[in-house]
C-alpha cells in the first residue's frame, strides 16, 4: 500500500529481479520513469513488449537476432572462413565493439560441466561441426573466457575439430592500460612467456 | 547491428538512462530478460504500461498512486493530526517502510533554491497551509534530508506555519549500528549535543 499500489509494487518486485538491481535501485528506477514526462514510460514499455515478441536466437550462429537467420550471419562481406567460438552473445557483443573481427561467430550458450549436467549436445558443438564444411571455414578462434571452464571446453573443441583447420585463440598477456602491480600472477607469468621484439 | 536488431539496440539505449543502469547494465538486463523463460519480458512490459497508465501523484499529498486520492490519505485510521513534510516520494516510502509514522504525509517534490528558481509555490507549499485547517492538522513533522537545502527549506515551511501548532524535526544523531569512528564531525557533535539519560 505504501509503495504505490498494486501495479507499482509488482512492477518494483519485477526490476528487483534485473541483474545488477534490487529493490533500491527498482524504486528509484520506477519513481524516475514514473516523474518523467509522460509518454517515456509507455515508450519503453512498447519497446520491451516488441523486443518479447521479436528477438530469439539465429538459428546458424545462437546469436540474439530479430530474424531467424541474424545479421552477421546473413551479411555477405563476413565471409572469410573464419569462424570464431564464443560462450556467450554478451561476449560477441564484445567482440564486435572492438570491430576486429570480420568473420562469422558461434555461440556456445555455456561451458561443459559435469557437474551441471552441461553436455557438447547442450552447447550446439556438433552444430558447429557441420557448419565447418558447407561455410568453407579455414580457422577456428577459440575466443572463450580465460577461465578453467572455458579453456576445458576449447581443449574438448579444439580436439573435436576435422585435422586440416588453423585452431586458434585470444592472446593472453597485459590489458591496454594495465599496471603491473595490479596485475595477477598468472597474467605477469603469461605475459613474459608470451614476450615479442619490439 | 551488432547488438541485436534497431529495437533492441533501442531497448538498451533506453535502458542505459535509467538511473542506476549504464549501457553495460542495460546490455545485461536486456540478454538476462531474452533468455529467461518465454512471457516473462512480455509480462514486465505489460505492467510497465499499465503503470505508465495509472501512475499518478495523489493530489492530497503528492504520493504516488493508482488512484486520484492515494491509498494513505483516504486511510481513516491514519487521521492522526500528523502531518510529516518530506523531500521526494522516496523519502515518503523509506518512512513507510520504518512503519513507525501512523499520519499523513505531504510530498515537496523538491527544495527551496534561489539559483533554479523553485518557489514555495513550485513546492505547493501554499497546498500544505491549506490542508491544515480542513484536516485538522496538530502537529507537523519536517521529515526533510539533513542537508543545507532541506534545513533551509524546513525553516521557511516552519516561519509560514500558524501559531499554534507543534512544528517538529526528525531527531539527529548516531545512526543505529553506527560506529563512532566512520562517522562525521557534525553527527558526532549533533548527537553529544543531543544526549539523552540511560
Amino acid at each position: 500500500m505504501a509503495e504505490g499500489g498494486e501495479d507499482i509494487q509488482a512492477l518494483i518486485a519485477a526490476l528487483a529481479r534485473l541483474p545488477g538491481l534490487g529493490p533500491r535501485s527498482a524504486r528509484r528506477v520506477v519513481l524516475s520513469l514514473i516523474g518523467r514526462k509522460p509518454g517515456q514510460m509507455a515508450q519503453l514499455a512498447t519497446l520491451m513488449s516488441r523486443v518479447a515478441e521479436t528477438a530469439r536466437a539465429c538459428t546458424r550462429c545462437g546469436n540474439i537476432s530479430e530474424a531467424e537467420i541474424c545479421a552477421i550471419c546473413t551479411d555477405p562481406a563476413r565471409q572469410t572462413g573464419e569462424l570464431c567460438v564464443v560462450e556467450h552473445v554478451a561476449d560477441l557483443w564484445a567482440l564486435e565493439r572492438g570491430r576486429a573481427f570480420r568473420g562469422r561467430y558461434h555461440v556456445l550458450g555455456g561451458t561443459l560441466s559435469a557437474l551441471d549436467d552441461i553436455s557438447p549436445e547442450d552447447l550446439g558443438i556438433p552444430r558447429l561441426l557441420a557448419r565447418i564444411g558447407p561455410e568453407q571455414v579455414t580457422e577456428i578462434i577459440l575466443a572463450l573466457n580465460a577461465t578453467v571452464e572455458g579453456q576445458t571446453t576449447a581443449h574438448y573443441i579444439a580436439d573435436a575439430l576435422p585435422d586440416g583447420l588453423t585452431v586458434t585463440g585470444l592472446a593472453q598477456g597485459v590489458p591496454i592500460g594495465g599496471e603491473l602491480d595490479y596485475l595477477d600472477d598468472g597474467t605477469i607469468t603469461a605475459a613474459l612467456r608470451a614476450r615479442r621484439r619490439f
